[in-house]
């Protein structure tokens, strides 16, 4: 490999698409005008992942390796240089070095809000507006390392920190429970799954929003049935609105 | 009249139903489970009102005078004895006395958020978790005072104190605009109507919910490009998933 300047390759972010100013339409901040910029690539693969685009590593030629400065003049043009909440995704964007971006954002008046599962732990977590940790339940296929989520937890230190479930069945359910129960302290919200995620290459293929809604009357009534009354239901808003349509 | 002990006449609140528990489904607290206490009564008829069965004197006889204890009594039957957050609805519910109320329930755990127009104040507002400031726009065909409005607010203190305004069109939205410029400090969500609301003896009515969904639609699309990223955008999701039925 030849010799290339420090900067780039410390700081270069893999993005697999900047989208936006639209709602956020999941979990704490449900509603909120933000710019989404999705990472490419991932350390986990679940079975029901909605964003494998930015996933697989057969999408990469779609994705863009980009220094911080220039992800953040794509967010000033969306946005008309009015600060908004900028939410970090993808993928897992926790794999990207992301602190820069943040830093210069933060100094221009945004501010940055991120999801990840919980499974890679970074420094600049402290930073963040909110930090959304995501453990993946069992219907994922994947295993979730709790040492590494309580490290995110801790590395956040004065972050707002919530967890988010994506529950599909009574497996995933308990295992959101378990979640609560380790993090007695995070409000916790739990959303029911999408068993209709886009194929990759395709962002037009129909949504079974009756379905999800069953799911969700559904995970209502088991939280109330169990008395979980700190528990925050919630649907994927955007999914409902836009179907599994992409940039919304 | 007669004598009557006064702690009757003082503390007797009208109220038209008490359900859950089921998640809230607007606002601040969406997704979060409570249980609703409807009080009967209020001091506006707004053109679109979707619980005209609590407003109109005319279902006055379906509204039951009780005791705050009686009130307590049943929403711990509810929630088999375990605090939830309970929200306070009517009608107005600013209009009935539900100082006492509040207190016994905060005793045992239990916590209050309300939703109000702002047209009646009451010191214990100060004493809710959340107070739900709520102005009718133009299209409900009522008049706002807004220095009743900002007595709410101040009368609220260290409650948290939001703004919650429902939009059917451009002249609601620009309404939502000034009540924003006039409390800045406080945050707002928006919330498209629903032109379809149940006639209060029919409450299986069938809802357009694509007609909401798509006013939801331009009103994320409004804030966008109105670059007002501080507006939070929010849907009835209990409509959503239940329709207009009652009690959910």
């Amino acid at each position: 490999m030849g010799r290339v300047p420090p900067m780039t390759t410390r700081d270069t972010i893999r993005v697999s698409e900047i989208f936006g100013p639209t709602i956020q339409g999941e979990g704490a901040l449900i509603g909120q005008p933000t710019v989404f910029v999705r990472t490419g690539g991932c350390d986990y693969r679940c079975s029901w992942c909605d964003s494998l685009h930015a996933v697989d590593s057969e999408y990469r030629d779609t994705w863009k390796a980009m220094p911080p400065e220039d992800i953040l003049a794509e967010i000033e043009k969306l946005t008309g240089g009015k600060p908004i909440m900028v939410t970090l995704s993808g993928g897992n964007p926790a794999t990207q070095p992301l602190d820069r971006l943040i830093e210069q954002g933060k100094a221009k008046g945004y501010s940055f809000a991120m999801e990840t599962q919980g499974s890679v732990v970074k420094p600049w977590f402290a930073d963040l507006q909110m930090l959304v940790l995501s453990p993946k339940p069992p219907s994922s296929g994947m295993g979730t390392d709790w040492r590494v989520v309580a490290n995110c937890v801790r590395t956040a230190k004065a972050a707002p920190t919530v967890l988010k479930i994506v529950v599909f069945d009574e497996a995933d359910y308990a295992f959101a429970r378990e979640a609560s129960e380790r993090f007695r302290e995070l409000p916790i919200y739990l959303q029911p799954g999408n068993h209709t995620p886009p194929p990759p290459e395709d962002d037009s293929a129909t949504v079974d929003q009756e379905g999800i809604d069953e799911r969700m009357r559904w995970l209502v009534d088991k939280v109330v049935e169990d008395k979980w009354y700190g528990a925050r239901v919630l649907p994927q808003l955007h999914v409902m609105l836009w179907g599994n349509k992409r940039g919304v």
